[in-house]
């Protein structure tokens, strides 16, 4: 079975494509670019969201839900923000048998609709800073939709937050940058976000600026991970959200939103996955260690069973395979296209012996472990695996980002991997689009690679790439 | 600031109305019938969603998402069901700047668009039972919309399943009413449902029974909580879902489908409400627990603080209000419209004794305590909270359901509570739409309170009354 993957070698969209379909993560919807997340991917959307939303409610942001259904005439309100979404609404029409006398927009995103509601909620100093979020679906139509990386509907977070001072917004934008996005994208998925700038063009319609996580996959391409926007007093004016000062003046507040979505688990296949599949980082696996029955015999599904208990009961996700009717070498290449971290064979001569055998998914290295011996020793090789993706997957950026002087060689390196290149050698083509096809300004950084303040400071630096 | 609530005895829905916005649940959204849920609100959907999710995955159910945009052509292939939901859709009919050339609908429920990849998903015995769960928003028209209740927008859980047999099926759906439904309202809400069996009219759009769990509000009328429908091989025909049996047979598969909504949060607001505000069983309550300083003095902070912790580490869901520049007096009016099960006020007074004082938010009880003993009295007095909030929720059931004999007795007593009846006795007016004005059969049960398998099975009771 693992033979139907398409090697990445060969074709790696075409590899993205047979392991969103055999590891049954995901299917095409009916409507153009919809998507149906499937069991097995939704599970790992969960785990992902958990993480997030654990971590957004640390950074002192609550939970609340607007409406889907936004009136036309709130797009309309910030200028810069319409024009960039209008060409992917989704309107509604007719509702309850009737055409609407104003057309519905079915929400790309929440800035407008949730400023309305911060205009009323927002009258004091008091009142802020006001921290929230929304977990939601959100339609943008997609004219050429790869599951998870680009649908007509996804499934995000978008945080919106009200502040006194830009100081606060900016501090606060960063924070989601770092102990959210950051913390989630490295230390839960295993995948090393770039953090960057965005240029005035690629920047979110109608911020002031925008910070982004950018993931660099096995193809060399980026794929952005999530972005957070301070929107400075832009929303705030068009929809009048202002609060009583302690020195009684009436201000406008100022602005943060902040972003990611089901597009994760398009950066979390693709940065680990290999020809055999999915490669899980234990964090973040449904199912953390499989325990496969290789062949019956006396005491063997028993002890299986025993192992599973005291694997669960050390707090792991753990599942027991004992399906004797399918031959264990087929269920085990289910497994590894799975991703399941860590596999656990026993058979008869294994129980003989007082052990089993522990494999790691990502390495395919075996280890005998005694029965009396295998919490410790599955919680240690889980850790690993853990580390290790992380460890791969940081080489393989470092190795993947290439450093040029020249607009000849940034596309050069941009064509297979990310070129990191003088802010000032490009700009002029990133403004007039003849980067280069396919390619684009990803992010930018100061030299030391912290974030800039704005693409106007001096000595930056832009990473070109083609993009997801 | 309690006064502002109008009460409950002179005019109940203004009760509700006034209660929703001044505890800053809910507001309206501006789309006609969509609702902005506050955190306030959302907190409380949160720990409902986590309850019911963790019983749904016990009964075996995994998480997946379906899209919200249902092709047109979907929903017309099962008779009774696009019937029953046409006046209600939204219609989407231009996407990505075109008219589309087939409408889109968005979602009114998900069976149509499930059950298309059910078709695909379900090949061989081996595949059954399916059993999906999805956590969405829908969309149905509202003209007379009241938050929570009846809003155009909601959230809801909806599972779909498929089986070999009916009986399978059957069992499933009831499964679902006890293990699920039943549970998380009567254990953890402290709302007791009314189980019972649709009526023929009252049935699911498309399902061949339908059972409702209906609760009874405070002012006697019904509001349906929950529905778990029997589809038989409804959706299975029209979609053609079959599956190879073991004898080698194409089988069509039988189907459940069953959900609940952000309508159990006007249920847990109607059902313990007073008055003063909220009453949250502690299951359920975001806080369970506010220490109140209520003036300050040497060493009162610190010792509230020490209590904080202490309450927090036993696993208590805390919080400490030390907002001394606003009166003690105002801020216990604000927790007590929040509904906190517990409060617990200290001041310098209370330090000097080693005591703080305990207060019950349902019945206003004040028991002192001593600091050493402070979290096993809150533990103790939390589960009082939980249990006489439903003791009282089924007193007042009990009260409120009136033994009748004839169709004008029923009107009578469903007029302002909850009719019990004959079955045979109000079978016509039902059937030819004269119960009465507002009324309806909210469900039927058989003598002994148990479910009917038909609505045409002898000696059937039947619960008349108004309903949400």
């Amino acid at each position: 079975m693992s033979s139907v993957l398409t090697p990445q070698e060969v074709d790696f969209p075409q590899w993205y494509q047979d392991v969103v379909a055999k590891a049954k993560l995901a299917d095409n919807g009916p409507v153009r670019g919809t998507m149906v997340i499937r069991p097995n991917g939704y599970a790992l959307w969960e785990r992902i969201q958990a993480e997030l939303d654990a971590r957004i409610k640390r950074a002192g942001a609550v939970n609340a839900y607007f409406p889907l259904l936004i009136p036309n005439n709130y797009l309309q309100k910030e200028a810069d923000h319409v024009e960039g979404f209008s060409p992917e609404l989704a309107v509604v029409t007719q509702g309850g048998g009737r055409e609407l006398e104003e057309p519905a927009i079915v929400r790309p995103t929440s800035e407008t609709i949730i400023n309305a509601s911060f205009a009323k909620w927002v009258q004091s100093h008091r009142d802020l800073p006001l921290l929230i979020n929304q977990w939601a679906n959100v339609v943008r139509w997609e004219m050429r939709p790869r599951l998870f990386l680009r649908t007509s509907e996804f499934l995000w977070q978008e945080g919106h937050t009200c502040h006194a001072t830009a100081e606060e917004a900016r501090e606060y934008a960063l924070r989601i940058v770092y102990e959210v996005y950051q913390e989630t994208m490295r230390d839960v998925m295993a995948v090393p976000p770039l953090l960057g700038l965005k240029t005035d063009k690629e920047r979110f319609a109608g911020a002031i600026r925008t910070y982004s996580l950018e993931g660099l996959m096995v193809d060399g391409k980026a794929l952005q991970m999530g972005t957070s926007h301070e929107l400075g007093q832009n929303f705030a004016k068009a929809f009048d959200i202002r609060y009583l000062s302690v020195d009684g003046e009436r201000e406008y507040v100022w602005q943060t939103s902040w972003g990611a979505s089901t597009r994760l688990l398009g950066a979390l296949i693709m940065c680990h996955g290999d020809d055999n599949g999915l490669r899980l980082p234990p964090a973040v696996a449904p199912t953390q260690v499989v325990i496969v029955v290789v062949k019956d015999g006396e005491g063997v599904v028993p002890a299986a069973q025993a192992l599973f208990r005291e694997l669960s009961s050390a707090g792991l996700r753990v599942h027991l395979d004992d399906q004797l009717h399918t031959s264990a070498g087929r269920r085990i290449i289910d497994w590894e296209l799975l991703g399941v971290p860590v596999r656990i064979e026993i058979g008869p001569r294994d129980l003989a012996e007082g052990r089993a055998m522990l494999i790691r998914r990502d390495t395919k290295t075996k280890v005998p472990v005694s029965l009396g011996e295998a919490v410790s020793a599955v919680q240690k090789m889980l850790q690993e695996v853990q580390e290790s993706l992380l460890t791969l997957a940081e080489r393989r950026r470092a190795a993947s980002i290439i450093d040029t002087a020249s607009l000849a060689e940034a596309r050069e390196a941009g064509a297979t991997g990310c070129a990191r290149v003088p802010w000032d050698v490009v700009r002029a083509a990133e403004a007039d689009g003849t980067l280069g096809k396919g390619l684009s300004v990803r992010c930018l950084q100061r030299a030391d690679g912290s974030l800039p303040e704005a693409a106007d400071e001096e000595g930056l630096v832009a990473y070109v790439a083609r993009a997801y």
